[in-house]
């Protein structure tokens, strides 16, 4: 039977170009990461399922990549057997999963081993991640993320070092006309602190969290359904409406909840991170305070952070913030952190709109060492080393094929040198170089030929 | 409910350390691939189930982690749904796995894109595989592997170039005592042929590759058990006890199957591809004949290797050679190649134990500043800025706790260096600086501190 060589929907695979381009992207993040101190941390991609669904619950679950126990799967789900109940069963038969994000890993990553650690604990991770959502344009099933986390100290600098750390990135990539966005959870408790109870909080965030997709209107119908109060969505709106600069904003927001302990916490702290930021270097108008920005997930209780690209339908860049009570499902009390997760397909896709990636080297091959008649194959195999040795990445055409097959080879491979040795040469002990680009050839001797290729190439 | 942060069984976390150790590898191998002129190419991590389980069959099925349907799984099992049968329910609830080896994805690639690909083409690719093997001591199951192939050619000029450049990886990582062993894979069809069907020779090469594990007796009970005939087997044997250098054993082969189209191929081609690689720069000693090494895949046709370290219970660091078929299922003929994987855990097993990491750096951050006082952490934070522009690996500590705690955080981390900055300082407008290593701690200007810290780290 003849198999389809189908991808599975929703992911890729990457041809060398992506890769140098991806490359270009993690090793200028990797390299910013560890400029700011940051040590790596890589973990499995499969965890437990327990783990996977013990903080994020149902929208976790749904997200899942679920694998299948080895053996007998079938063995202990008797009593569940009924058709309707599927989703009782995959427990049953699966019992681990692919990550769906880096921050559980990292939980749990130091919730197993936090008595050896050294705190504070800066770790960065580039690895990618799984989710079961429906395929969508921009939207993949497998993606790389790069987190980057401080955890084990509440000090208000350690948010500052990330918003910094955002924008070296976000310029070092060059990216035009990007922002961060800053809020503070406690400024969207203040709002909804008439509700009182914290579960509602979640929801009032998630909700709000989806202001800019879906507007206002629609999103005062959704909290008017889940019981929100008239109070809380018209203070809500006034929040909508704030205008101005930081200073502005934030005496606005300081005007209507500035009374009260959530909302002075909220707006001190802001503050607080906003000028240690900008002792760090950070220019002032690239932090816009965001009164409303939520991030949907629950987990964070203080800073919430969201790069951006104003001007374009790709969503955000990646989010933040700080957390205070992640360990918790681990009975890992007092882990507190703060951190930043970019997605690199997200990146990938502005830089390619932006068209950033023109410095960006696109071949691995530097010299092809042509390949003009089966017996001179010893000599051009010698030959080969010596260049390798000499550090020019070089690969031979490996049959001895018409001279413009070869030649439209190393074009199509965007390849810069073709060697070619052929009678003439042979008997006057050069070597004939063609510069691909220009299309001049000229005859060198070895060490010509050694001082062009390493003064064009600029090898180290 | 509490959860408990174990790892998935077989699987393993790499902490900073490991990632440093384990990116110098990957790292030289990486330098080497492209120096070679291969380019990269990734895959994602899941494959369809169809293409997974469609080249190796049943040996493959049980090595493949299976993903579960989203959504109903049980939907389409009813007339199925019996209890001895589960491996019939598999593909119906599970249609997707992830990869085991990058062999499979490789093929799947260049058989949906062959028609806009230039070939010849070298890949290079660096990822993760999973196997859902019984996990035991050096057997993971989840493992990164780096593999080189060049598909499209015939000439033996490609097999001496992955002969080159294994020994030029072995080489680089200074790894002691290495061997490349190579056979050809007519050699052992020579030795099968009066068994004549090609299904047993799969067979007799899958009870021969066990020959180094369980020796000769055990190989010879099980090749009788498969009904192979006492000629075959004691002509084996007599293989087995060839001795000598290359040249007396490829005689000793050719006395033996040099009369046969098969064997004399083989032989022929062998000695072709060491000439090659001799002309290449291999050193002979490095490539030892091994006449009866078969590697258990079915699919090679032309030369074997296996890369190993004599005196070690750690197993091969890889094996390769030629395939020609490998396209055939995708119905992809003309799919020819040669080509080299790496296990690079057993690679770091091996390092680790000839204490070959001595050399690679096992920190990130350079510089540690030290937080003597709160107030003066907006201060701290615009030369932390300072030194970060300067090129420096720092952190702040960022909560003022006693130095003492401070010093003990940048010994246990490998901080080569921590600068403070106390009353004294401030008056003076000098940094005190602390080598960690030697314990001196000297006082500084900032242009002099820049000078002091370039010079200790060679700062790029």
């Amino acid at each position: 039977m003849t198999i389809l060589p189908t991808l599975v929907k929703g992911m890729r695979d990457y041809s060398s170009l992506r890769v140098y381009r991806r490359n270009y992207i993690l090793s200028t993040i990797q390299s910013l990461y560890a400029l700011y101190g940051f040590e790596p941390l890589e973990t499995p991609a499969l965890e437990n399922r327990t783990t996977l669904t013990g903080k994020y619950g149902e929208e976790g679950e749904q997200l899942i990549f679920n694998i299948l126990k080895s053996g007998n799967f079938l063995e202990e789900i008797a009593s569940e057997m009924r058709f309707e109940n599927y989703k009782k069963i995959k427990p049953l038969i699966s019992d681990k999963g692919l990550r769906y994000d880096l921050t559980v890993p990292l939980i749990r990553y130091i919730s197993a081993n936090h008595r050896q650690m050294l705190f504070p604990y800066r770790r960065y991770q580039m690895q990618p991640v799984w989710r079961a959502d429906r395929p969508q344009r921009g939207r993949y099933r497998e993606f790389l993320q790069c987190d980057a986390d401080i955890i084990g100290s509440t000090s208000l600098c350690c948010e500052a070092e990330i918003l910094k750390l955002i924008y070296e990135v976000l310029s070092a990539l060059q990216i035009r006309n990007f922002c961060i966005k800053i809020n503070h959870r406690g400024v969207l408790s203040a709002i909804a602190d008439a509700e009182e109870q914290s579960e509602k909080e979640k929801i009032f965030c998630i909700i709000v969290d989806k202001l800019e997709k879906i507007g206002l209107e629609k999103v005062t119908a959704a909290l008017q359904k889940e019981g929100f109060s008239e109070r809380t969505i018209a203070f809500l709106s006034s929040f909508v409406n704030f205008k101005g600069d930081n200073g502005q904003l934030l005496a606005q927001m300081n005007a209507a909840i500035g009374h009260t302990d959530k909302g002075s916490k909220a707006i001190a702290e802001l503050t607080q991170i906003m000028e240690n930021a900008h002792c760090l270097g950070l220019p002032e108008a690239v932090c816009l305070v965001a009164p409303t920005l939520a991030r949907g997930l629950a987990y964070y209780t203080g800073l919430v952070i969201e790069a951006a690209v104003a001007h374009t339908p790709i969503g955000s860049l990646g989010g933040g913030g700080r957390y205070d009570h992640l360990g918790d499902f681990f009975g890992t009390t007092g882990l507190f952190g703060v951190g930043f997760s970019f997605g690199i397909d997200r990146l990938y896709d502005i830089m390619e709109e932006q068209h950033l990636f023109g410095s960006v080297v696109n071949y691995t091959t530097e010299v092809l060492l042509a390949n003009l008649e089966k017996k001179a194959e010893p000599q051009l195999l010698n030959i080969l080393n010596q260049l390798r040795s000499n550090g020019f990445k070089t690969e031979i055409y490996p049959n001895p094929v018409k001279i413009h097959k070869q030649l439209s080879y190393a074009n199509k491979k965007n390849i810069p040198f073709v060697i070619m040795i052929g009678q003439t040469e042979r008997s006057t002990n050069s070597y004939a170089l063609k510069a691909m680009q220009t299309g001049v050839q000229n005859s060198y001797s070895w060490p010509e030929l050694c001082d062009v290729l390493s003064k064009a190439l600029a090898v180290k």
